[in-house]
């Protein structure tokens, strides 16, 4: 079994959750080493216990990863383990990140800001209309825009970023194959388009009541920000709220009028210290420095186009947004001295307009 | 002409406002100097220019404060000036306070609470509905509800204090003779039945667009803290709260959706660092504990009837919230000696179910 398949496995153990998870490699120093310890040894680790200890070593990892690698196939997703570079910086930095993402579509380059807008499953046509044009305006500035595909803001989010043109990212609280809630089938297949639809849980896991705060914390582990459009007093937006407080995030509240049940969860937060939103820029201004230094710039700005030296132009010609090409390649096309593309190249992914991948591959970054 | 007039006749001297009224009493020592001063001395006051000075001298006094004084007693009215005990200490402290008052009513006790709650002119119906709440419960709570008796939000403020059974103050930007709006005569005639309608103009002045932000300043000078309940972007309301802050008082506002033109001030203020007020208690828990020591308890709090030892009851009995009694009085009937009703009526005085007046009368507090 290869590195990346034991990071699938051990999470697929029954009861090894991501705290159990981290306990067991902390202790082991990798998820195979973990597979392969014997019962006494697992049971010396702090906090386990036989439960859990007997489910690792009786479990038959080989067939469950195969089946699971099936259905993997058969959706067209694919797993990124914490080892896997595209897993998002942002949210391995919170404490107990998942260990593993089932994704459908694609995470984006992981210096792209993020900010998740969640909401009530019961918005008012307010709530509804905010959120869209946040999302919106977080797409225009782009900022890819986080949410949980729920009913309700969450689905008007997601459908604001998608409108406006930009990215978003759908965290699930149950396995990709299972997809809740049922009627959001469509949203989710554009959001794998232009974005993914993520989930921790293995692909089969229905959507557990217990699942969704631990939900609710990788949508503001994903995020530079939470921004919150309404709320009732005890909605989960206000955990992913608490979660992102925790993480050290930013939060936003957009405030509403007082006599609002859907405004009382939001009008708490802002009581509490969150930032009063009513426009975009207000979530923009909050966000650090680095966010916007690898992507176009701010709508707000100048557009840097008219700032760049002339020399530059040319290069972008010889990049496309889906094929991505070798800087060898460009050097070959572009007549100039491979010094001058390297410089070039950095200055252009700088301003955002073109996205470096591993392995010295280049795309033309999306006017969106 | 005695002090009290010299206070009225100087604050008559066309030219004469506030700031030149303090310029000239800090220089003076006492109105009654500053109007028998010659020319010359009046032009070595710093700031005092020629205008001014011959304004001063050439000030009939006589005829001017006779004219001022009848149309006092006319509309049943009196002046209190900074030298009067009745002098609202709160507002003696902010810079510049108006020298004199004019009043209709009662200022009530100094020690009484007081909050300002103000708002648009153009108010929405949400607007309306929550002025009237707040304004309901802060007089459940004892609290003299400050505003200017504009149209919209200062007029439901008034409104909702008097429905609560509570006192009101109204500050006019004109005369008490003008009344501005002319609309809010029948609400001024029941405020000043419970409270006061007050002005720092001269009976005849009319509703000069300069007097209002002036008349702002004195409303949050009135109070412990001013709330704002609907306010455009250029609202008058917005000025209160700006001398409220550089009065050191509260700052409260009512959020409303970032859709709706007259919360755009008030989700403003809350931005910049004001309160969010969605229920009267925040209000109430923001003022300083000493504002609550002389008048019964909050509307969240426990009756104090019950933890009152039982002697002091019966001199309750012996009170009227109408006529005052002597302390003398109180001691012959109670048949206790003096020192043990002192200290009683100074509990029940610190209980906020006794009032004393100066000279050693007091009054039962009234129920609301």
């Amino acid at each position: 079994m290869d590195d990346h398949t034991s990071w699938v496995a051990l999470n697929l153990v029954p009861g090894v959750g991501r705290i159990t998870f981290k306990k067991l490699v902390v202790y082991f120093g990798h998820p195979r080493d973990v597979l392969q310890a014997p019962i006494g040894q697992l049971l010396r680790v702090p906090g386990i216990g036989s439960k859990i200890a007997h489910a690792i070593v009786s479990f038959q990892a080989a067939p469950a990863v195969e089946r699971e690698f099936r259905a993997v196939e058969r959706y067209r997703c694919y797993i990124v383990t914490q080892e896997d570079r595209a897993y998002p910086p942002l949210l391995k930095t919170i404490d107990d990140p998942p260990p593993v993402l089932y994704v459908k579509g694609e995470l984006g380059d992981p210096s792209w800001p993020a900010v998740a807008l969640v909401g009530s499953r019961r918005p008012s046509t307010y709530g509804k209309v905010v959120a869209e044009q946040l999302a919106r305006g977080l797409a225009a500035a782009q900022v890819t825009v986080v949410s949980g595909l729920a009913r309700g803001i969450d689905s008007t989010a997601h459908g604001g970023a998608l409108a406006g043109g930009g990215r978003t990212i759908a965290v699930l609280g149950c396995g990709l194959a299972y997809l809740y809630p049922p009627e959001n089938r469509p949203l989710a297949d554009r959001i794998s388009q232009h974005g993914a639809v993520v989930s921790e849980f293995s692909m089969g896991s229905k959507p557990d009541r217990l699942n969704f705060p631990l939900r609710n914390r990788t949508i503001s582990g994903f995020s530079l920000g939470t921004v919150v459009v309404e709320a009732g007093e005890r909605s989960g937006a206000l955990i992913t709220a608490q979660w992102a407080l925790e993480q050290g995030r930013e939060v936003f509240a957009v405030p509403g009028n007082i006599t609002a049940p859907m405004s009382r969860g939001t009008n708490r937060l802002i009581k509490m210290g969150a930032k009063l939103v009513e426009r975009v820029e207000d979530i923009l201004e909050e966000l650090p420095p680095y966010a916007f230094g690898a992507t176009p710039a701010r709508a707000s700005e100048e557009p840097r186009q008219a700032s760049l030296p002339l020399e530059e132009t040319p290069l972008l010609a010889l990049l496309d947004p889906v094929e991505e090409r070798h800087i060898d390649w460009i050097v070959e096309r572009a007549g100039l001295p491979t010094g001058a593309v390297s410089a070039l190249l950095l200055q252009l992914e700088l301003d955002g307009r073109v996205t470096q991948l591993p392995g010295k591959f280049y795309l033309k970054a999306l006017p969106y």
